[in-house]
Formats: C-alpha cells, sequence, structure tokens
C-alpha cells in the first residue's frame, strides 16, 4: 500500500530557495585583511542565480563538475549554493593535497571549470597544464589577464562573468539521488578516493545538523565556520545554514590562532566548528593574549579525537564547552555526537565528553572484529567499526576499492569500543594501533596521556618495530615553549596512568608533529622519518 | 551522475531498532487512577517485538491495516512502534469522531484488528457490527470475555497475547514510500479523508521535530503529550521522542485541567504539546490552583490560532512561553513553527509570536487568491495558503477530492497573509470568513479581540445573513464564572482595536462554545443552531 504523500524530491534548490527568501536577512560574512565583509542571504539568493545563468554560459548545462579552489569564504558559498541547485556538480579541490593528488582528482573527476581564489592561484596554476578536462578557470579577486593559463583554458573574472546576468533561476526539479556534490579523501593509502553526495544525502544530514542533540544549528547561531568547505563539506554547516536560516562567520585564508581570536571577540560567534590542532594553537595563543569567549554556546570537535586535557582547559579556564562529534569524508560526516544523558555527575558526563559521542539515528553502527564477527557494544571489546545509512558512501566513484565494504557496510578504519548506550570510544585507526606480543595498545590514548602533562603542547605515538614484542610504541613530544621536560619524567608521569606493560620505552623530541592535508597527525610520515633514522630517539629501561 | 551514497530506506523499523537500544533508558510514563507508570524504551522494544509477533500469529504478514482506539499510553506507544515497523499500517481512530463516521472509516480502510483501550470499549462495542473487515479486536486493560462481541469477531487481551512471544523481531527493510500509518480528517463537510503517511514522511518530520528551530526535541526532554495519538500522531512526537530518546508523559483519559496540573507539578515536563482550548482551560484551573511552571521550557501550542492573551497571560503570570505551530493532519502536521528572528523589541517579538510562525524548509507556501492568482508576501494580501513537501499529503486515501489540490499543491482551506520573511497569519479558515459587502471579516481576528476582555473566557464568531451588506459577525460570547459583561460594554472594547466597519452588531451569550472532535470551535455546529433560531441574539445599533 503505497501513502498519499507527496512525491517531491529534497533538492539544493529547494534548499537556495527557502533559505534566500525566507532567512533573507541572515548573514555571510567573510574575514579579510581590512575587516569583515557583510553579505545577506538574500543577496547571496541573487547572486547564486547570476553564477548558475554564467556557468550555463560557458557550457554547464548537465552534471558537469565545477571544482572549486576556495577558502571558505561567501563566493565559496555562492558556488555551493549555485552548482548543485542548477543540476551540476560541486567538486570542492582540497587545496592541501599534493600537486600530483590534485592532478589526479581534478583528471579522475573530470572537472569542466575551476573557480579559484587569487590568493591561492601560486599554489593552482603550475598544475592547470596537467588539468587537462578543465575549459573555464573563474578567479575570484584579481584580473583575469594577469593569469598565465596554458592553451585551450579560458581565464574569467568571477564579477564581470556575474554581472549582468539575471538575479532569478528557476531551479529545477531533479532526482534526490542525483550527485550534488563531490569530496576525495585525502588519501593516506593510495589514491584519493571520491565521494559523491546527493541532493537527498545532503538534505538529511542538513536537518541532521539543526537537530538539538547534534549540531543544534539555529536561526538564532552565528557560526565560525573553520572546518573547511574543502574538507567534508565543512562538515555540513553551509547547507545547514541554509536551511534554518543561522550566519556563518568565514575566515578565509586567516585560520591563524591571531585573526581567528580576533573573530571570536569581535564578531561573537554563537557555535564553531574546527579538528583538535585548531584549538590546541588558539589555546597556546589565548594563554598570552586572553579574550572573552562567552559568546559560543557550543565548540564542534572532530576529524580527529580531542584530547580530554583541552577540553578540560577550555571549559575550566574559558567556560567553554568542547563537544566531539566523530565522522569522515566517507559520512558526510555526521556519524556521532558527544552529548551525554541528562542527570549524571560531572565527572561521568565529563568521561562520557570525552567519548566520540553517540550515534544518531540516521546511522547503523556495528563493531567488527578480525574474523569479520560481531562484538556487543559492551564499553570493553575493541573492533573496527562499520557503519550503514542514507548520508553514508556506499561505493567510490569510479573506483571499486571492495576492502572498503562488508556486505553494503563501510569500513570506516576506526577501531575502538561501543558502550551501552552506543557511546563510541575510539582508541586508534586500524594502521595506527600498536600490537605488542599479541595485545593491542591505542596511539591515541598514550597521546592522551602525555598529552595530559602540563609540559607537552603535542605528543604522537607510533609503533616501531621491537625484537621481542613484534612492535613497541615510541612517543614524539613536542614541548611547550619555554619550559622542558624529560623523557624519564614523561615516562612516571604515564606510570599509574596506562597499564604498566604498555608503559613507552622509546621517546622523542621534535619541533612540531607532521600534519595531513587536513590538519591531522601524519603518522605515515612519522613512521617514514623514523625509518629513515632521522629521529633521535631516547630509549629508557 | 549517481551518487555514491548508500541507497538504504529510511523507516520505522530503524526507528524503532536505534530508540530502543541506544536510547533504552528514556521512559513513556502514563498517568493512571493510581498514579503514574513508566516503562522504558528498552522494555518498549521487547513488547513491541512480543506485538508484531502476536500480529503475526492472528495473520497479520502484509500491508494490512491495525488500527487503534485507544488515549494516549505506552500501549500505544507499542502499536505505534511494532505496526509499521513489522509492515502493517497502523490506523489511528479517532475516538471523538460521531458513530457513523467511525464506521465509515473502520470500513474504508478496511481495519482487521482493533486494539482498543478497556475504558474506550463503551464507545465501541456499540459500532463492532458495523465494522465488517475487523477480523480482531485486542483489549488493553479487561477480561476479554467480558466483551460481547459479534460472530466471526475473536476478542483478545493484550497482555495474554503478548505473553511468551519472542522478544526480539528482525524489522523488515521497506520501501520507505510505503504506508505506514494512516489518520482521517474528522471533516467537518463530507466523508472523513484519509491521509497515508509514508515511513519516508513520518521519519523527516520527526527529524523537523526534533531541529532546534521547530520543537527542538532533545535527549533531555520529557515531553508531555496532550495532542492525542489519534490525532494527526500527536504531532509527531512518539516517533520524534524515538529518534533522540526524549521521554514521554502520557496523559491516558486524564485530560482534565486538575490531573494535567497534577502531572505537571509532579512529572516536571521540559515540553508539552496541546491545542489552545487546553490550556484555556488550564489557565481557569490554575487561577484558583496554582502550581509551579518553571520545567516548561516551551509549550507548543497548535490545532488553530492561539489566542494572544493566553499566550500573554501563560507568559506573564507563569513564565511559560506558549509557541504557535500551524498544521493539519495533512501536514503531518508540521508546517511552520513560531521562532521569531533574534534581536527584535519584545513587542515586536510578541507580534511574530502571534503568528502562526515561519515556514520550515521541507514546506514549500504560496498564497493564491479566489482567482488562483498568487500573492505577494507582503503581510497584507489576504490569500488561501497552498502547500508542497515531502510530508505533504498529494492525494487522499481511495478519495478523489479534485477541488482539495491545484497543481500538486494541497489546498489548505487556511486563509491569511503571509509576511516578508515567511510568518504566516491566519484570519480564517476559508469557509469561516466574513464577507460583508465586498469586504472580508475575520472570524478568528474578532475573536481574539474580545478573548482579550478580562470578563470572556471565550468567543466565537460567525457569519450570519445580513439583508444589506449579505453576511455579518455574530459574537458567541462566554462569560468567566462570577462575573458579568454586557454586549455594549464589549462592543465598546473593541472600539478602536477593529475598523469600525467591522464592529458586531450581534452578540449572543452561551454556556459553551461547541468543539468539534478535535477540540476545534465547531462553527457548523454553531452556525446551524442559530440557523434553527435556538440563540438569543441581542441586536446592537
Amino acid at each position: 500500500m503505497k501513502s498519499t504523500m507527496q512525491d517531491t524530491p529534497l533538492s539544493i534548490g529547494q534548499l537556495v530557495r527557502f533559505g534566500t527568501s525566507i532567512h533573507s536577512s541572515a548573514e555571510v560574512i567573510t574575514w579579510s585583511e581590512s575587516g569583515p565583509t557583510t553579505v545577506t542571504f538574500g543577496e547571496l539568493g541573487k547572486r547564486a542565480a547570476q553564477l548558475a545563468h554564467a556557468l550555463r554560459s560557458i557550457g554547464i548545462d548537465g552534471d558537469q563538475r565545477v571544482a572549486t579552489f576556495m577558502w571558505n569564504n561567501s563566493a565559496h558559498m555562492e558556488a555551493y549554493m549555485a552548482v548543485p541547485a542548477m543540476g551540476a556538480v560541486l567538486h570542492t579541490l582540497n587545496i592541501r593535497l599534493f600537486p600530483e593528488q590534485l592532478t589526479y582528482i581534478a583528471e579522475h573527476a573530470e572537472d569542466r571549470v575551476i573557480i579559484a581564489d587569487a590568493s591561492l592561484l601560486p599554489l593552482l596554476t603550475p598544475l592547470l597544464p596537467t588539468m587537462t578536462t578543465v575549459r573555464h578557470l573563474i578567479i575570484v579577486g584579481a584580473d583575469p589577464s594577469d593569469v598565465q593559463a596554458p592553451e585551450g583554458l579560458e581565464v574569467l573574472g568571477y564579477e564581470e562573468l556575474l554581472a549582468g546576468q539575471p538575479e532569478e533561476f528557476d531551479w529545477p526539479e531533479l532526482d534526490e539521488h542525483d550527485a550534488a556534490a563531490m569530496c576525495y579523501t585525502s588519501g593516506t593509502t593510495g589514491d584519493p578516493k571520491g565521494v559523491v553526495y546527493s541532493h537527498r544525502s545532503i538534505w538529511l544530514h542538513s536537518m541532521q545538523a539543526c537537530m538539538t542533540d547534534a549540531m543544534a544549528v539555529a536561526q538564532s547561531d552565528k557560526v565560525l565556520a573553520i572546518v573547511p568547505m574543502f574538507h567534508a563539506m565543512s562538515w555540513g554547516l553551509p547547507y545547514a545554514a541554509l536551511m534554518v536560516g543561522a550566519s556563518l562567520i568565514m575566515p578565509d585564508k586567516f585560520l591563524q590562532p591571531a585573526p581567528l581570536s580576533e573573530m571570536i571577540s569581535t564578531l561573537r560567534p554563537t557555535a564553531a566548528a574546527a579538528v583538535p590542532t585548531i584549538w590546541q594553537a588558539l589555546y597556546a595563543h589565548l594563554g598570552e593574549h586572553p579574550i572573552d569567549l562567552s559568546s559560543l554556546r557550543d565548540v564542534v570537535v572532530g576529524g580527529s579525537a580531542c584530547p580530554p586535557s583541552l577540553m578540560r582547559a577550555f571549559h575550566e579556564e574559558y567556560g567553554v564547552h568542547i563537544t566531539q562529534a566523530w565522522g569522515m569524508t566517507e559520512t558526510s560526516p555526521l556519524g556521532t555526537s558527544g552529548r551525554p544523558d541528562a542527570g549524571l555527575s560531572p565527572e561521568d558526563e565529563f568521561d562520557l565528553r570525552c567519548t566520540q559521542g553517540r550515534f544518531v539515528a540516521g546511522v547503523r553502527a556495528r563493531l567488527v572484529d578480525d574474523a569479520g564477527k560481531e562484538l556487543p557494544w559492551d564499553g570493553t571489546q575493541v573492533g573496527e567499526l562499520e557503519v550503514r545509512g542514507p548520508w553514508i558512501t556506499g561505493s567510490y566513484y569510479r573506483n571499486d576499492a571492495p576492502d572498503k565494504f562488508d556486505d553494503g557496510w563501510l569500513r570506516t578504519g576506526d577501531v575502538g569500543t561501543i558502550a551501552p548506550g552506543g557511546y563510541l570510544r575510539l582508541t586508534d585507526r586500524s594502521k595506527d594501533i600498536i600490537k605488542s606480543g599479541g595485545e593491542w595498545i591505542s596511539s591515541v590514548e598514550l597521546e592522551n596521556h602525555v598529552m595530559a602533562h602540563p609540559a607537552v603542547r603535542e605528543a604522537a605515538v607510533i609503533g616501531v618495530p621491537d625484537p621481542k614484542w613484534d612492535e613497541r610504541p615510541l612517543v614524539a613530544v613536542v614541548v611547550r615553549d619555554g619550559v622542558t621536560v624529560s623523557a624519564e619524567e614523561l615516562k612516571e608521569f604515564l606510570d599509574g596512568r596506562v597499564a604498566h606493560w604498555q608503559l613507552p620505552e622509546r621517546w622523542t623530541f621534535i619541533e612540531e608533529v607532521p600534519k595531513t592535508s587536513v590538519g591531522k597527525y601524519d603518522k605515515k610520515r612519522l613512521r617514514s622519518t623514523h625509518a629513515d633514522g632521522r629521529l633521535d630517539v631516547i630509549e629508557l629501561a
């Protein structure tokens, strides 16, 4: 028996139509050298219509890929609106990928147009000759005639292209399963793999982001979207903002602690979202340059586990609540949200806040052991997390990768436990876990304990070969400016905090932990630096 | 180009699986003569599985209709969970319909099973011989052998049927467009019409209900669901609660002000939802029996417009915020939510709170005049509201009703304006508006102004024939206990509040405004009482 409900598709076109009319006074505020510039959703709607007409005029009339090579700013928001709403596919190029990866993904996605920020041209122009499917480069913020382009590639100015185009566009009704946007994983192993979001998945994910127990994005919010729009769609914040009329603060290229701190103190965001490394750097900066953080009702941290010491410090020193969320490019990204049950003691609540949070209703989860057997949710048994749901990828674009899927479930590569109540506690990436004498040691747990030491700014733990135990942990430590600490002191600090057999013997002091393109610890690089004998390792008894 | 997202359907089965595992400690608290009884979501999950097995055992193996004839209570919640999740269709019979309407809808929907509360048997048993498709009657809370049933109808006890059934059920993966539940409109004109919700529409609507700017249902909530589960699915609250693990307080048959007041003071709900008449009655009761209402973060009022005087009184006297929402059985029901933009003056904010609120992203709206022309959203021009979206009905079950649809849009029968920002201000039902000398007078606006007088408890305005103006308003007034007021005084009170030509000449004082089965003013009955000459009408100059 069929329902009598209307069969209207979920579409970015409706999201754009809605956000720019009902919430026309909401704003996108972009930071710049000369301070913030503001544009309303109403104005954005007109400019998105102009962009769509302009793209039609240069031949985008189907599902061609329109790429962006941009910071978080209002022009990028216009591309987020216009490209999927007109029926084309938005491909957000990750500016932090290595050159050969960028070439690979532009070729693999067959990008036809790239819209690029002028400030990023030095990274992009050397690659243009290798991106053979690109016909048009549209420059935001610079004179297109200054750009040297290879033959067959036309360079256009963004504002010149929009000028004079009609300010309305009749956004078509599309199949909600059609592609709306795509994003490639940064690919620490093998080639980057493309995830293609649908109008449906983006719509559902936006609703999830606005649910009170998830990111609670609301009309009264001003969301500081630090997480890049080229990284898992800025965790869905641009579309969530359109769905409820929340204003957005976009930092453009100003991702350093000083300008972020200025944005927070002058623009007074109510919420913010970024990876832990951003908050760590900001915290270090705030120690010398304190500001008022009281406008922040919530800070969402994801991408990798947030050190509990950082969560505690932000809460105790600045009254700011950090909420963890777990997700990945493949999961749109919202998979969990770290809001514990009400009515717990402060310590129990904090303990649960240090988990990756609880699964949301649209995401089914299971833990699987090495043999593929499903494990119970007892908070103890460790397995790989597999997930399933309408905003979770079921394949990669033109890339089979059968080892990433298990009977329709996504294998996340994340390893951990699930406690009763659905609290996910990730202990490691499956490739980072340390296998010592048949037992597993979580690199992340060791890092968190080391980082709880007041002299430590950053710590990364990798497994290194050991003749007796197969693998043992090596701790790479970044010490805070102006203080000193020895490996002996740190080992002693860990004693009693971790099981005795887990206490690391090997320590190294480094200037900085290498990071991936998306700001996570790059343990692959750390491992190869160690393998090359380029780390000074102290070995304790 | 297709997306790479998983094609997993939205389904009540997943909602049940999720809510009863991740949020197994959330509760449904049902009121009874001997106080509240509590059952956890975890226990409900087991009982819902038992119910599904029991229904299979009596032949429910496809999309047969399983009807309920029940108050809001935990057994009704079990039916909400089990029936759609197993693939059958839940038909919530509205206990307040007239007998011939109940017969009509049970026959029309071809109900196979009815689950009924013992306390409602006196209403139901006389009708059983007329419900020819029903094979099983399942009684909650009484001995089935006490029930006299017509031949061919087997009477079963709910608990006896569940006892011994397995406590797990492998909820099937269904097509999300399949029917999950159905609800008939109360049908003030013609036969009741059936709206059939899909798994998809219920899922999307539940997400909407949990969005911060809508009903903000969250894990930390205890929602007092006064609005009946047989009336537009209790506004979606049962499924929204499952989606986030909010606890529910169910009043069963205790809908009078005294027990509701006791539920609020002893169980301390954080949110509540009901039609305005419930709040009016509660307000009158509270005057003599004040209680602490401070646990209520939000009270959602819908079904008909809430008198501004009542909103102001609750806010000023009890600190309780009333939020209006507009919807109907045909819209699942959430169409708008009354949360104004931030940063307004208190008076401007209150003024916008008195509208029906703003449309939510999933609902497209337009105003259409008598000639079918679309009107601008200028807050002035009055037309009929038409809506479109994935949780809005596009037809009625086995009933064409072409006059209810306009090129794929639902004609709501509601008349009003839409202001910039999408604020809907309903002035009337299209059939209740008073056409006086070519101009329209809103019966609802007049009612609100009359009800702002301190001596008035209720006021209903209908159009009555007038030889000169075609129609003129007649005001039916219910005066508060222990006070008196004259028609002259009330007319004088209106002077200056409404345009002079709108001032009503005709007044009548009555004991109570007749109500429809769902608690709305029954103006059809008031009109016929007047037409029969059974109202004492005072006619002023």
